[in-house]
């Protein structure tokens, strides 16, 4: 008799996304005429830079001569792209990772959902409140937690809330664990870690044996030059980190589906009696075993996005983005509300009207601006009393709703 | 302190085309000079079919334009895609499947490794033997093996040995099992299940209360209209089994990567106290906790396949294939060799000379033919004695390859 999973039961109702989506169509059905603005789901609406077009066009017309035509690529990534990741994501702020370091992925969502499988079962899991729900989740999945407390927590993983108070960047816990995982810059909050925040998580890591995974998906962000892009700028951080990289956000590749992830040979978990396991050898596994690579003509558009012409694209792209996070920002603070994060990262976390929950202001925002946010509680219950709006739109788009907020809630 | 997943270290040495791909390097290395012939990997050497080639690029500048851009995806594969896969591979076959059944995804090779997370660990698996190695070393990782034996089987699977005798085409257990991985076509001994072989195995899940894993990533081979290219033309298995198909091998895509599993809504798994439940929810729930969709660009691609002129040059495609493996067949046979499948497969099963073991003529084919093939062994123990050779190649490769075996080794 095929038994199932029966972790899987634990998990609530529905992973955030889906339910927003059902709300939101429940509400176009009822309201047909209506002209929604999505600051929901942090997804890009392109279009995707001319460099990223031209290389993947040129990659398909290779693909259909038999001189061109590549079958199976290595499941690491193809030389060409880790080579681009090594010099300018690296390189250039002054850290060296050595190709066989760099795992290239079809996204982070898959990598962060996939790099639980290398830990034993008895792992403590540590994470912030709110998170990415795919974090915890995934782990609820393969049984590193009991049962949900249906407030949004589960049995067995710790919650490091991100509040007001600690600037939404909760410092290292006093309890031990084991896997911790960090977003900076953060979904959903839009926080980004500094180096003295990140310098206390790896000396954390380091007396504790813990390990770190850094997920790293928003950092082209990052707008001041001093802040951290990579947790490997931060000394010993290569014996106790994972970090994971997006193109999704940094080059609108959300439907182009590319990402990587770094296991430094330097990174050791133990076994249960304490031998010592070269973690990087593990992912090495698991990729070879389970995974066949990323298409040749997706690794050939998102290594485009390093050269001059890629770079300069999708920086204004970048760039444009954070200025519709200014807009939003600040339209919302002369309204009166409180706003923070978007500065660094294409989030800005908003607090609810007082007296009225995530959910509530979600179906509100919806009803009487006709703009799709995404309920902080759904990331946890500390994000109660907060909704996370994305920078991800046209200009238009997001001054219009901007403005639609401000009419319909403002005190301005 | 974060302890590793040691079912990991259960796993033998090397995934196996890793360890072909090492050998091949060494004798490169020492043999500059080689003009190695690759029927090893069973990887396609294209080019693409122009009709994909055409999708994909037009795909890409779609994505270039405002009005054209697509960010995320539907978890689980866009409308076109479904809707072309229900109409072409399964009702001109005379089987209804719904859209939500299916499940667009990044290649067989991970879905046939990610399908064991639905189900309890506790599941008794059984496998073939030879057989692809993923369906077996990702039980292992997921900890439902002990220890290997050393000779290429895990305590606690359930091996059923492909013979001669038996066709290469092992009925259904009389011991208990929970998960059962088929594959027809067969990878890697070329054979085919016909109708009354599949009506037994479903006949016996349904009996038992297993669940089929059936991957059909090679149905393109099938020449005999009379042969079931899906399981579900087996009346039942829509309660007992789910298919695995894919875009590699019928179109060229092993670079491209796309494919996709059924879960039909009728197919139920129990929990430990006999709750009946609905895999496909689990499934659903797994895709989009831990997936993001197919690349647009790719989706489009394989929707290519299905259009007429997709159809017609990706089936000269797979005639071409089958002409290779015609004349690998019927080369060594002429030469004195045993050999099998071959017919609706890319593969040929041919025997070792007598006293040769799988890695010895491997390394023999190697060394006095300049030939790459697959030691049959690597897919389990009863392959021992036998080699894999892939009619993925050009013509004139492949009949030079046929000519080299027959000069280096031939009774003929």
């Amino acid at each position: 008799m095929a038994h199932i999973n029966e972790h899987y039961q634990k998990l609530e109702a529905g992973y955030l996304f889906p339910e927003i989506g059902r709300r939101v169509r429940t509400f176009e059905a009822a309201h047909p005429q209506a002209r929604l603005i999505r600051l929901g789901i942090g997804d890009v609406t392109g279009p995707l830079a001319p460099a990223v077009v031209e290389a993947l066009r040129a990659a398909a017309a290779e693909m259909g001569r038999t001189e061109g035509f590549r079958g199976y690529g290595p499941e690491n990534g193809y030389d060409f792209l880790i080579e681009a990741i090594r010099e300018h994501d690296y390189q250039a702020r002054g850290v060296e990772i050595a190709p066989e370091e760099v795992f290239v992925s079809d996204g982070s969502k898959q990598d962060s959902g996939s790099i639980q499988e290398i830990f034993s079962q008895d792992c403590r899991v540590a994470v912030t409140d709110p998170v990415y729900p795919v974090y915890v989740d995934t782990n609820v999945m393969a049984g590193r937690a009991g049962a949900s407390d249906g407030a949004g927590h589960y049995e067995g993983i710790l919650y490091l809330p991100a509040t007001e108070e600690n600037g939404f960047a909760p410092g290292p816990p006093d309890e031990p664990a084991d896997l911790v995982y960090l977003c900076s810059p953060n979904n959903p909050t839009g926080s980004v870690l500094d180096r003295p925040a990140l310098e206390r998580w790896v000396a954390w890591a380091l007396r504790n044996d813990a390990v770190i995974v850094f997920d790293a998906a928003y950092d082209a962000f990052i707008q001041d030059p001093t802040l951290p892009r990579s947790i490997y700028e931060i000394e010993g951080a290569e014996r106790c980190a994972i970090e994971m990289r997006s193109f999704s956000k940094r080059a609108g590749f959300t439907g182009v589906r590319c990402a990587y992830t770094v296991v430094p040979k330097a990174l050791q978990g133990s076994t249960a009696r304490g031998e010592r396991v070269c973690l990087r050898d593990l992912w090495a596994r698991r990729v070879a075993t389970r995974f066949n690579g990323v298409p040749y003509v997706i690794q050939r558009a998102a290594a485009a996005v390093f050269t001059p012409e890629g770079r300069k694209q999708t920086r204004e792209q970048v760039a444009s983005t954070l200025e519709n996070a200014r807009h939003i920002r600040e339209g919302l603070t002369a309204a009166g509300f409180r706003v923070h994060g978007g500065v660094h990262a294409p989030y800005v976390w908003m607090r609810t009207p007082e007296g009225c929950s995530s959910w509530a202001f979600f179906d509100r925002l919806l009803e009487e601006a006709e703009v799709v946010g995404t309920p902080g509680s759904g990331f946890g219950p500390a994000g109660e009393g907060y909704l996370r709006l994305s920078a991800f739109n046209q200009r238009k788009a997001v001054e219009e709703a901007v403005e639609r907020i401000r009419r319909a809630f403002g005190a301005g």
